[in-house]
């Protein structure tokens, strides 16, 4: 799986490209075709469901586009920053701690502006691209500025860089509707925005990205304890702490329990890595590559007292961060009590607090990223993509062997009544060989042929992507037998009767 | 149902309520709670599932934050606009033609500036809010701008007014994906952006909205016919065209064959009518308030050879736009290829040419809002929600009668398997009154209660929202059941031993 042609496959099979190509592009946009818009919808729709159906969350969905008061609570307006360094002849913008670790080989994290400028100066670094000297590093706020509003009315907006703070300021309706109850939890699906300096990872780093950030609102004094702790407390996690950061240490397993008994995490975080690990294997990313890494004390965010990312060790891009877990104590609702004038403070059992927060923040463009890369696979001169149905773009594709003789009509119903039963489906029409090589392309599980016998025997050839074997299943049958070799009650080859390729049946 | 009543409700239930709201507020943004968001996630869906499933549409997902090329090319930067004016005491900004309309009852339809100034001057119009003078009227661009990028590298950006453009701009890679060829359809359901001057009429006229953008690609020696307009052709249409307009007439009822047959909207045009009226209907939307209006020659957009809208007549906002259908002709393509340089025709059948594009654009927070509105029904005290099963928040509730002797057990397991079966089931306890008026408040068509025979009878006992009867039932039956309900093919007093309601039963 060569670097490049993973990301060339993407965009020739119409997964993902660079937006606004006809324009010459944007660094940090990309634009999801046919299957990767279907593909990045199943999965915010597993992460979503996941939390509304199993965690209970309420869902919201707030304006990705807010006046600036909430940003100036939070902090982002004074500290959502990088340092930016240009250079003074070309004008090119570099991320000045991106460009030092890339010189130097040497981290900038933590580093002042004026330790910046030294460590530049003393590394001789120029311009990359014309050798030109660079100016002084300064700090750049990432949020993208606009106006609200017509001439003198016009208030200062901004599209929000994460999610939850538009959860945070109707935490007070929210608790309402969830009937005043705690632990609460809220998730929102959407948008976010961070004006990156110069972005150029593709899909790894967009100024423009999706977000499913989950936020449980809580009581600080039941912190330690998880009401569904004991059904995650034995899962094997990979594990990378500070303190083995800090010792130069590689992750080590370890269960779920030893990570709390040890006191490297309290049970919300430890039970969100081990949820979160749980449900990026089963969209299809490969478990193997994936670690959980606590932040060290420097890196980690002003509001936060504990942080822990998952990381996927990707072939192309290397260590890709998926989710963040963070305890961000009651620092958020605090401070937009502190500039709204609007009590965040709730009353539980006689006792009035300011709730605390673990948030579990979800990038999507990533996990997208990361799972066609896992799934990618390579059988001699076949490349197909190995996507699990829970979220592959199409799970069943419907095909007439032949244009005439009322194959396409029949195909078509048996297409309507595997639509009617909510699977994901397709229908195609043309060379059998080349229906299924599109098929390989997207991913697809399960080809399901309609031929001249099917009149007479009522039955269809349906062909599993992964081993290219073929059976051959009544219709009344198929939605019951594609359900329940998808949910793995019964192997493909006992589903029906066993046919060879095509071709070679007689 | 009182004016203030349903948006009270609506944001009671949490449904929606107007954005930053502890910060003040800003007109044009609204949030969607718990009950909202997840009723919005089903309109789109049935509008996405429609498109991709039923039209054969590609799917697509590309950036609401973009370079301002596009725009210039789409002619938005020049006349996307609206006449704003101002108040020189207080400042306080108005739409001029709505400012107009309100105080004389005259049309400002087609106004140039210098009209609109001697018209608000002859009218003796002053500021409504503070009485001040009014200053003389501008056009006023309805995007959002900022910069992407830092530094001296940053370029200028803005937010899409509308999804089509970035639906056009890869116009010719999506042709490839769609294998070469037309009709080509393609769907994006996103957000875009419009700077409205003065927005008041909550989710009707928002800053920040959802959209479900189609554009059908296709040869212009076809646009007389549609492949599938048989299918149609007998359905009934509540139309106003453009020449009754005119002539002050009211819209009457006719087929859509007679439609096409006396000239009045292309088969396109006409078959896309039909199926929105179809699909607004199967949201629940009130059929009685939906008419096809086409635009009059002086409102239609500067690109369109012909639009036509479906309104819905609101007992509280009026007339309400939901739909538009238009024929863009080939101009937009044609000026991305003036601007870009970059080639838009396509070779088919041996013929070169720019392909015409008929859009079909839904707004989504509107339909949204019609639902809800169409959907309460009063009956006595009892105020709920008839949404159907297709749309509404939740599909089935389930409950334990009470919070002891393992029911909650039993209830989870009922919830859990209703979950797997693709239904959005809900999970609740409490007193069973109190949960049955909850229920009624989102407006879920079945609640199931697990009670002390359950686990002799193997039954649950299922109420229908709409009547309060209840049925008994077999709890290996009820995923049959339910579903069989749901899609009409049972009566729901049919589908199970029918029980007097809770408390009469023996």
């Amino acid at each position: 799986m060569g670097d490049v042609s993973i990301l060339d496959i993407a965009r020739r099979r119409g997964f993902f490209w660079p937006s606004f190509e006809i324009y010459g592009g944007v660094a940090g946009f990309y634009t999801y075709g046919p299957l990767g818009a279907l593909l990045k919808l199943r999965i915010e729709k597993l992460i979503r469901d996941y939390f509304v159906n199993k965690e209970g969350c309420l869902l919201l969905d707030a304006p990705m586009l807010t006046p600036e008061e909430p940003w100036v609570a939070s902090g982002h307006v004074e500290s959502f920053t990088d340092m930016n360094i240009e250079c003074m002849k070309c004008g090119e913008a570099y991320r000045a701690d991106l460009l030092l670790e890339e010189k130097t080989g040497k981290s900038a994290e933590g580093m002042s502006l004026k330790e910046m400028l030294d460590a530049v100066k003393k590394a001789g670094i120029r311009c990359p691209k014309c050798g030109g000297e660079l100016g002084k590093p300064y700090d750049y706020n990432l949020m993208f500025w606009t106006f609200i509003g017509p001439g003198k009315s016009r208030i200062a907006g901004c599209l929000r860089p994460e999610t939850a703070q538009t959860t945070y300021m109707p935490f007070k309706r929210l608790f309402e509707l969830g009937r005043k109850k705690l632990p609460l939890g809220v998730i929102q699906v959407g948008k976010s925005y961070r004006n990156e300096i110069s972005p150029r990872q593709g899909l790894i780093r967009l100024r423009e990205f999706s977000q499913a950030e989950a936020q449980f609102f809580f009581d600080p004094h039941d912190k330690e304890r998880h009401p569904k702790f004991d059904t995650v407390k034995r899962k094997k996690l990979a594990v990378l702490t500070k303190s083995d950061q800090k010792r130069n240490r590689k992750e080590k397993v370890m269960d779920v329990a030893g990570l709390v008994k040890k006191k490297h995490a309290n049970e919300w975080i430890a039970y969100f890595l081990a949820v979160s690990i749980d449900m990026f294997r089963q969209m299809g990313i490969d478990g193997k590559k994936l670690r959980c890494r606590q932040h060290q004390d420097d890196e980690r965010s002003f509001y936060s007292s504990d942080t822990w990312d998952i990381e996927y060790m990707s072939d192309v891009f290397g260590k890709i961060e998926l989710v963040g877990v963070a305890d961000r104590t009651d620092y958020d609702l605090k401070r937009h009590q502190q500039f709204s004038g609007q009590k965040m403070s709730v009353t539980v059992e006689g006792r009035s607090f300011i709730p605390h927060v673990v948030e579990v923040a979800y990038g999507i463009d990533r996990p997208v990223y990361c799972v066609v890369e896992s799934s990618l696979r390579k059988d001699g001169d076949r490349v197909y993509f190995a996507f699990p149905p829970s979220v592959s773009p199409y799970q069943v594709a419907v095909f007439p062997l032949v244009r005439k003789d009322g194959l396409p009509g029949q195909a078509r119903d048996v297409y309507d009544a595997l639509n009617a039963a909510g699977f994901y489906a397709l229908y195609d029409e043309g060379f059998i060989g080349k229906l299924y090589y599109r098929q390989d392309e997207a991913g697809t599980p399960f080809c399901v042929t309609i031929d001249y016998d099917t009149k007479k025997d009522k039955s269809v050839t349906v062909r599993d992507r992964d081993n290219q074997r073929q059976i051959r299943v009544k219709i009344k049958d198929l939605v019951d037998v594609i359900s329940h070799v998808m949910n793995g009650q019964i192997k493909f080859e006992k589903a029906g009767i066993p046919l060879k390729p095509y071709g070679a049946r007689v």
